[in-house]
């Protein structure tokens, strides 16, 4: 594919192809926009990654890919030290640091617990886990996992790992998403939001 | 936002969003992806985007992005030199080369005339078209340019400029694509269709 056009930019392209959300199409169109962009985008891209690739490391507390180690968050001496949200990735993590409303600190698995995908309890993160809920400073575990499978076996998993650690832990609620329509949700999410129902 | 994951990869997420097709969350997504692989996709596509801003230049001739100048079409002496195929962008060219109908050479405009966007005759390469023509080896001028507004504009001031010139001037064929259903065509497609009809 696009061997006319040079070795290169064929294995740009083909690089390109294998970010998420991309296909051979789209990393066509995005290196053309680079060729057609290159002091705005193409060599601005190329040092970006390059300083990222040479500066970040995963934080050896959290597991959070940051410059510093330890990252940002476990270093920030006005966050809770007593509550650790347990996140699938640093994406997760993201996401709740957007919402505001989290402020404690966090512990990245790596991914989660997954037969069909050949991931055991040794690929993820948990006894590091561990090892922070013994140091006595945390008194709340939130696991903030997908309610998925993988992500409900992985919960399970880490529940019994933590299990007489005297630390309680939490999952983050199941119901309505914000401006969720109810005909548009599946029966699961109903089922649940309907079991766990508040007063008004 | 990401503020949090430090001032590199909010950078990176930041350029990663102007690919085409990217927005916010993609690029987040891509991000955290290239943060995983950092051995097999950070560092490698680094590289590659270095090397391209490195070493692709425009050919000379006809204006496509390649390592070598003349490009490897230009340079190809088992190509049509009487044959030259104008395209908007080389992403039109590589499609046109993947079909593997075309062996004759090529001419990049690098754009469309468009009175919205403000772009005007001297941004595209046209007189460099011209002056390939007067060459002498050049008998036919096809004008591969998208059937839309801007380039149907493009391809009537292209004709005039090259009007006594001596070649050719032809546009690919409009009508009903491979697979195209006559249901999900739109009018105009079908009109062309009709009008362009031929003997089976």
């Amino acid at each position: 594919m696009a061997a006319f056009a040079g070795p290169e930019i064929e294995r740009l392209i083909a690089l390109l192809a294998k970010l998420p959300g991309m296909g051979p199409r789209s990393a066509r169109r995005a290196a053309l926009a680079l060729l057609k962009r290159r002091e705005a985008l193409l060599i601005p891209l190329a040092a970006a990654l390059a300083e990222t690739a040479d500066k970040v490391r995963s934080c050896s507390i959290c597991g959070t890919p940051d410059t510093r180690d330890p990252c940002s968050i476990c270093s920030d001496p006005a966050r809770d030290n007593s509550l650790i949200c347990v996140v699938e990735e640093a994406g997760a993590l993201w996401a709740m640091e957007r919402s505001g409303a989290f402020r404690g600190k966090y512990h990245v698995l790596g991914g989660l617990l997954s037969a069909l995908d050949g991931v055991g309890p040794d690929a993820l993160r948990v006894t590091e886990l561990v090892g922070r809920t013994r140091g006595g400073e945390a008194s709340e575990v939130i696991l903030a996992l997908p309610a998925t499978v993988d992500g409900q076996t992985t919960a399970h998993y880490i529940a019994e790992r933590l299990a007489g650690s005297g630390v309680s832990i939490t999952s983050l609620a199941r119901g309505v998403p914000v401006g969720g329509e109810l005909d548009w949700l599946d029966d699961g999410t109903i089922v649940q939001a309907l079991r766990a129902r508040r007063p008004t």
